[in-house]
């Protein structure tokens, strides 16, 4: 199935504990691609500036990443400058620069028009919801967000969450999204607020996963070889909907393997600076890696009474 | 098979966002012995002193408590007085009163001796080994700690780590222990350094379990209705150890469900203050919750290539 994704395209700089990288390929859409691109074709909407280099393209035009819909703009692309100390949950911005991603207003090419899957990354609620528009009939939508739309732009996120299946978000952002401490609660208002399931992502800490037939824990893999954790959410993203995508059928079961696939593409992430571990990873490192997460979590019980 | 568990037996008062509760019954020896009671029958070892209330005795007489090993000193009881804000994760102490706890010297009781399960709740290591020592043949020994022993007594620590199975710590501690920042890792040079195995408490986040064989991850349940996380860390490791002790057979197949029996304990802990929740568990409501964990966690992947 045809899975379209919008949002950020962005040269990043970065700072870990285990190194520190200047200007590399970074933003929500890209991580998002390249990540589902490992599943299923994807076609990107997004905007960068004409230093964009020629190499990362390259790079994208040898994956499963319709390009059609990236926007080259007069001026310089998106870029971040962040940092993480020991605790890697959590980003520092040092700085932001919109850039051409200022006045992004994105048009999908008329090919697009037809996707059944669609992935609004991590922007104005406003965009997402006039891409969401530009699509002819979607079957099945997840979005992301983010403290600055939650408190800046409330009314425009619950009319974009109107129309979205899945909202994937992480926990800090549920809690305040629901104005409840409490993640079960909180999970709960959300869901009776919009979107039909909603999957919270917990960094180290796994994902949860909440809909009408329950709940879901998936564990995250205990790693000794953290790099950079910048786009694991995107990748994460990446591998749920481009499994989700690649199945065509949207179930409850599909849903529970859509998030191992999507912390296994997170595991490799956080791996490597940037996507650079996903610019390797073969189809049978992931069906191995996504076995690891069922050994790491499987039990049984023993029969009542014994 | 015989569980014995020594450790501390307190009257705490507790503040959390739930609620307030003044002098309620607690200490790492009473949430574990009365967690594991629901599984096996337990041997305790601890001091009170002689203002314990009569009701507290006659509740634990009317559980498969042994109590022969509980003395009764002149002076008052462990006194534990702490408060949680949101973060239910960390527990702040307001005061703590050691009292007749001070000067125990633990002595096993002639029949105590003959014990086979030991679980060495967190107190001084040199009275956790002091109470092994007393022991004739033990054959699986589970231990906790604190940072204030792992800073205080390192020496004496690890002296008595070489002597047990399982280390039961939270992550902070684990870390603390190991001097190593990410988790694989300091659970790696713990291993290396005496415990055949270690379980890594993360409260909402679940637990680890790291052994030869590989690791395993057990959710927490998530939860709508928290009252109180005191003592969460010792009914997981009551659960744990009571239900190993209750199969006799320690393997890595019995410790994924130990770990899930103790996530169950520990997630009936915090639903009330103190153990309150405990007074009126049923091996039913066990069996349902821990299925509850399977639910939780379980999925299936497509075969390969499919």
């Amino acid at each position: 199935m045809d899975l379209l994704v919008v949002g950020s395209v962005a040269l990043d700089s970065v700072k870990t504990p285990f190194g520190e990288k200047e200007r590399i390929l970074g933003g929500s859409a890209m991580h998002f691609s390249v990540s589902a691109s490992l599943f299923t074709p994807v076609r990107l909407v997004g905007v960068v500036g004409k230093d964009f280099p020629e190499e990362h393209l390259e790079f994208l035009r040898g994956r499963r990443i319709d390009l059609e819909g990236l926007e080259v703009a007069d001026g310089e692309t998106f870029r971040w400058v962040g940092e993480y100390t020991q605790n890697l949950n959590e980003a520092i911005t040092l700085e932001t620069h919109l850039n051409v991603f200022a006045d992004f207003q994105p048009k999908l090419p008329e090919r697009y028009r037809s996707s059944e899957f669609v992935f609004l990354a991590n922007i104005d609620p406003e965009l997402q919801l006039d891409v969401l528009q530009q699509v002819e009939k979607p079957r099945y939508v997840a979005c992301d967000t983010m403290n600055f739309w939650i408190e800046g732009k409330p009314e425009a996120l619950w009319k974009t969450l109107e129309h979205v299946d899945t909202l994937v978000i992480n926990d800090g952002e549920a809690r305040l999204l629901a104005g409840e401490e409490n993640l079960v609660k909180a999970a709960r208002s959300i869901l009776g607020q919009g979107p039909k399931s909603l999957i919270v992502k917990r960094g180290e800490y796994g994902a949860l996963l909440f809909d009408k037939e329950g709940e879901f824990w998936a564990p995250a893999l205990p790693l000794d070889d953290l790099s950079d954790p910048t786009g694991a959410g995107d990748s994460f993203a990446g591998g749920f909907m481009g499994y989700l995508a690649s199945r065509g059928e949207v179930n409850h079961a599909n849903f529970r393997r859509a998030v191992i696939y999507g912390s296994t593409m997170a595991s490799f992430n956080v791996q490597a600076f940037s996507l650079d571990r996903l610019r390797t990873l073969t189809p049978k490192e992931i069906e191995d890696r996504a076995r690891r997460f069922k050994a790491l979590s499987d039990f049984d019980l023993p029969p009542r009474g014994s």
